[in-house]
Formats: C-alpha cells, structure tokens, sequence
C-alpha cells in the first residue's frame, strides 16, 4: 500500500513495516529523516509534487509518499494475554480521522493495542496512518469478527470491560483502570450498539458540563485512556 | 454568514446567534428540531441538496444550511473577570478542524471560554462550527490582539497560566487546577512559541508512553480540560 505524508513514513522507517520505495519532492528529500547516513540504503526517488499527489491519491502528502508491505492486524487474542493489558476497543467507528486520532491518543497513553471489528469499522487506509501522525506503526491493532464474543473471551481472561455511554451511571473518575482493563467506545451519534453495552462490566459517563450533548469520540478516547494511564503509571511507581 | 450541517444548525437555535433563514432539505426540514411547534416562527426554505451544497461551498451539510448573524467575539479582559474562570488560550492554532474540536472539548467540560490571538489564528469559520458540532454557539469566545499581553492581565488578575509543553519537568495530574486558571496550548508541530511559554505561571507535561512524539492539539486539550474539571468539581461537591 502506498501512506503519505511526514510523520507517516518517518514512523513506518522506525516501524516494522518494510518500506519498499520512497518518493519525495527535492524539498522534502533533503529533510535530516530521509537523507540522513543510515538511510543510504532507502530507495529514494525524487519527484515533483504532482505526481505525489498522483500516486497517493490525496493533497495532503507534504511532498512525501512511500510503498510499504500492508498492514499486519493481530487477532484478539493475541492483546488479551499480555501482562494487565490495556485495549481500547471500538464498535463501528468508520471515520477515518477518528479511527486516526484514537490510535494516536492509544499509542500516546501507552496501551497494549486496539480491537476493530471486521465489518462496519474502518480500517487501516493511508488516510487512517496520515490521521494517526504514523501512530499505527507502532500500535498493535487487532481484528474480530465480532466484538461482543471479544469483550466475553477479556471477561474469562480476567479482564475488565468499561463501555463508554453518555448517560451511564457512574462517572469515569470514580473507576479503578488498573489491571487488565478494555475500555469500549462506539460511534458518534449513535454510540454503543446495545448488545455491545451488555458485554460491558460498567459503564462509565464523561460528565458534561455545557449544553452540547456529547464529546466527539476521539476526545472522549482521550480522556479515557489519560486517566486510565495516570492510574497505572502512579501505582507502577 | 451561512453556517451549515446539523448540529451547527441546531445549536445556532439553541444560542444567542440570531438565525434569519434555514434552507433544508425535504427530509432535513423533517426533523423534529426543525419542524416542531416552536418552530413556527422560523423562515424554513426546501431545497435540493445541490443547491444548499452551492450555498454553504461544503459537502459536509448534511441537508441544512443557514444564514446566521456574524459571530460575536468578546475581549479578553470579559473571561477574566468572570469568578475562578477555566479558559483556553491558543497560540497560532491554524487549522479549523483543530479549532473546532477543542471549542467542543471546552464546552463539554465546562470551561468559561476559549481566547484566540487576532492574527495568525483559525476565525470562527463554518468549517470551525460544523467541527465544534455546533459547540461555539454556547462557548464565549474571545479575540485579544497579543496572547503574551493577555496572559499578564490574567496573571494580575490572580489567574494561574498553565502552559502545555511537550518536554516541561511537571506533569500534568500533578496540578493543582482549581481557581481561576488558564491553559494555554500551541500549535501542533510548533508548540508554544518562545515568549508565550515565558509568560506562563508554569509549564506542565502529558506523559507520553510510546514512540511518537505528541499527542494532537485537540487530545491535549482534552486531557487538560477534563483533568481540571475533575478537580474543579469534586472541590466544589
């Protein structure tokens, strides 16, 4: 597949990916990344900002793409027997600037991994790498065919499964994130999908203290996996 | 001004913007916001989908646009004097889908507004009202002509500057949030510029876990906004 963008293939270079090929404008050719001495054996073409824009398929390339082997998706299981795993877990978010900006924020607070679902979600694109500032090439992320019989294998792995829903009775600051812990977000708008919030253990509200009626789901991811980190971090001290 | 989509829309009905027209579509002007009893006052006009595209220049309406009387910014000095004021202030925050989604953080966590620098910032635009999901109708916003001059009207004011920096010695869950407080965060990428950091009461950290080197803007924001008005609340319980 071909991403595009700085952070995305700086990322990918320091990831596990293999990095086939690099097209870069005279520009960004030049940036201490790409042109540095243990780069000399990156095959590098320079090419003009036109045909960047060609091959990736978007304006938002800042002069740089790449080819890289396709994205490697773990299975479930594979995030649930890590020592206190902490997974975040989405149900039927399918805009790509959220899937982005939640890996982002994942790798960012240090968790263990991400779950999608197979169907109705997106997936790892370019423009879920670009959303992402290359976060995904550092995060491992894992595909179900279903989410309630994911959160039920954490819950016989000993894990604890925390649903985000708006009008839930307990308050986010109240809850104990150590240990194995899932925190369960779903999509804007519609939010959690009922059979997903039964598979939860609790659920938790971000309290709201305006007029508008929600957070968006990558700020609400944000908040959640900060204060789960602050949690863990402070009691590992 | 045309704003456009349908928690901008809604929102604007909701706040003090004055709404002179609203153009839908047949199954947008459907809707039981738009079409309620307490709506009968409102100039309501159908139209194809192309025409409120033309309208608005976005295909993000989502089947409603409208005509709404120009934002109203307020000064800075009328956040301050407000009791033990949460504001956000923003260095060179260009991007309005960046703008939009911290406006809506801000106002979900209660904050008492947001303060933008004149120049070389995102202006309450369409694009920052539809990525707000409508949130800047109900948040005080205000323009000040040099950040560096308002922070040191807030500081004589007995506020506290908080600034957001990547690699600052205090972490943020170390804070002490409560009173009146402003965070102050720079744009990704750059950060805070050198003389907006110096005017900080102190300069404080998210802790990052994992191998990129920032969380976006709008998660920072997030982060911050929630963690103080945690501390904000439970103090005041």
């Amino acid at each position: 597949m071909i991403i595009y963008g700085r952070n995305p293939v700086r990322e990918a270079l320091r990831g596990p990916r293999e990095v086939r090929r690099i097209w870069a404008t005279k520009n960004a050719a030049r940036e201490p990344w790409l042109s540095g001495p243990d780069r000399s054996s990156l095959e590098l073409l320079v090419e003009p900002a036109t045909r960047i824009e060609a091959m990736c398929g978007s304006p938002s390339h800042q002069g740089v793409c790449a080819e890289v082997s396709s994205f490697r998706y773990l299975s479930g299981t594979d995030l649930l027997y890590v020592d206190e795993p902490l997974i975040v877990a989405l149900d039927q978010i399918q805009d790509p600037q959220n899937l982005g900006a939640i890996c982002r924020a994942a790798e960012c607070a240090g968790a263990t991994g991400l779950v999608l679902p197979e169907r109705r979600s997106a997936a790892v694109t370019a423009a879920v790498c670009k959303a992402s500032a290359g976060a995904v090439e550092h995060l491992p992320l894992a595909r179900v065919r279903n989410l309630v019989d994911f959160l039920a294998e954490a819950k016989a792995a000993s894990l604890w499964c925390y649903g985000a829903q708006a009008d839930a009775a307990s308050s986010y600051e109240q809850v104990d994130f150590r240990g194995g812990v899932v925190l369960v977000l779903g999509s804007e708008g519609r939010g959690l999908r009922p059979r997903v919030a039964a598979a939860c253990d609790l659920l938790v509200r971000i309290p709201l203290h305006g007029r508008v009626a929600s957070l968006s789901v990558a700020s609400a991811a944000a908040v959640l996996l900060y204060a789960a980190s602050v949690q863990r971090h402070s009691a590992a001290e």
